[in-house]
């Protein structure tokens, strides 16, 4: 079982930051990474539509035997974690949680900001997770659906996203938060824009980090760490064209790591 | 047959500037419309999967019993409007032919600027039209992937649509081209701020009003011209939320000309 796979899934390319962390801090894992890039972005659709592809998602990655699958999509992980987990016979492990408790339980922070698609921020799943750790919490939230295209299209540090990210943020304005999560796993590409715009005195969270820390708490308690020498990095998409390749480059900042290959689900 | 409805198909809410040309125009015609809005956009995805999910919504309208089947979008009629008349038993009228023979044939271009989604660029298919018609018309065309998503958003006339809009369109600054076919069935909501960048002296064509006429074109050929005093008009979308219908009524001027139901493909 331990050199099984660890199972990653996204609604497209967003979660490679992600899987990036995860490689970084768990070389010797054997990695499956699954990215919907035929129906990204689902942080604009219904619930019913991402519960739906998200069971796709996941049944690929059971089907795969995977030790254990990480929902590094914020959108999924905010409309239908407990009905992943209820469906799989290997631990499901959302962003959302393990971000909160980092944010709540080992910063102590105060005053939250996130942001996030617009399927994320209206299911409020940030605010039920952080009530669960303390009621006394104070949290604001905003969408930023703008921000997914302009990463998607690298426009990093474009003037146009600077102006689109500084009409999404000043709702911070008078919030006086001291923690900002980044809730969608391409704005960590925009970070810098984000950091620079939203004032230096504000942390960023990137549930990247927090996410990585409790797949690896999950693999030790149930002794499932693997010791690959030569692990294998296998990286299916649903829909890969010239785009995709090149904004694959920069999410893995120029190196990819692994195999990619088309599959239909 | 003549009561019958029209299928109208798009990969999303983009076709109901379309569907609102043929309602202006054949005010007596029941219309089916579908839009795949739990899997838009097509215009990033690859040729296989534009054309999988092409098929399907021409099989639902065949179901419906449609009496002719509009492809309203650019990037499904720029990959593969063959394969979908192919299949068909009712006539299937995509956006590029009536369009280019509006602009080549009727009004006499010589120098044609065309912006589309990126597959409908990359697919080369508005320029395989023209050379159809006439060998000697200069063709120069411009993906412009984000004008979706903004227009989608509702960013209209905002400085950032402007930025990126001169940003795309500054390739034919020396091009001097007569006219900018707008090739994606989003743009006509950004025709204002395209026109202003683009210039005043340059003809702006957008497809519904030619693809409209082809239709009434066939329709009249074979005896098919419906005469409903009360007809029905049914908008089926594959995804619905509180920005699909905000975004509706954008298309739609503020008067939403039918009943929507959500479906599955």
């Amino acid at each position: 079982m331990n050199n099984q796979p660890i199972g990653i899934c996204d609604s497209g390319i967003g979660g490679l930051t992600v899987a990036k962390e995860i490689i970084n801090k768990l070389p010797q894992e054997n990695i499956i990474y699954l990215g919907d890039t035929a129906r990204v972005p689902y942080g604009v659709r219904d619930r019913e539509t991402i519960t739906k592809f998200a069971k796709e998602l996941v049944n690929f990655l059971i089907n795969k035997k995977v030790k254990a699958i990480v929902v590094a999509c914020n959108t999924i992980s905010a409309t239908c974690l407990p009905e992943l987990q209820s469906r799989s016979p290997v631990p499901v492990i959302g962003v959302i949680k393990p971000t909160v408790f980092e944010v709540v339980d080992n910063l102590k922070s105060k005053i939250i900001g996130i942001i996030g698609t617009r399927a994320t921020i209206n299911s409020k799943s940030y605010e039920e997770e952080i009530k669960k750790l303390n009621n006394s919490e104070i949290v604001f939230s905003q969408a930023c659906p703008l921000l997914v295209p302009l990463a998607e299209e690298g426009f990093i540090s474009h003037p146009a996203t600077k102006i689109i990210t500084k009409e999404y943020l000043q709702y911070f304005n008078d919030k006086k938060i001291d923690f900002l999560i980044l809730g969608c796993t391409h704005y960590p590409i925009l970070r810098n824009t984000i950091q620079e715009i939203i004032g230096k005195s504000i942390k960023i969270i990137d549930p990247a980090k927090p996410t990585t820390k409790e797949l690896i708490n999950i693999l030790t308690t149930n002794k499932l760490l693997g010791n690959n020498l030569q692990p294998i990095r296998h990286f299916y998409f649903t829909d890969i064209t010239h785009q995709t390749e090149k904004t694959i480059h920069i999410f893995f900042e120029g190196k990819f790591l692994g195999e990619m290959e088309k599959i239909n689900l």
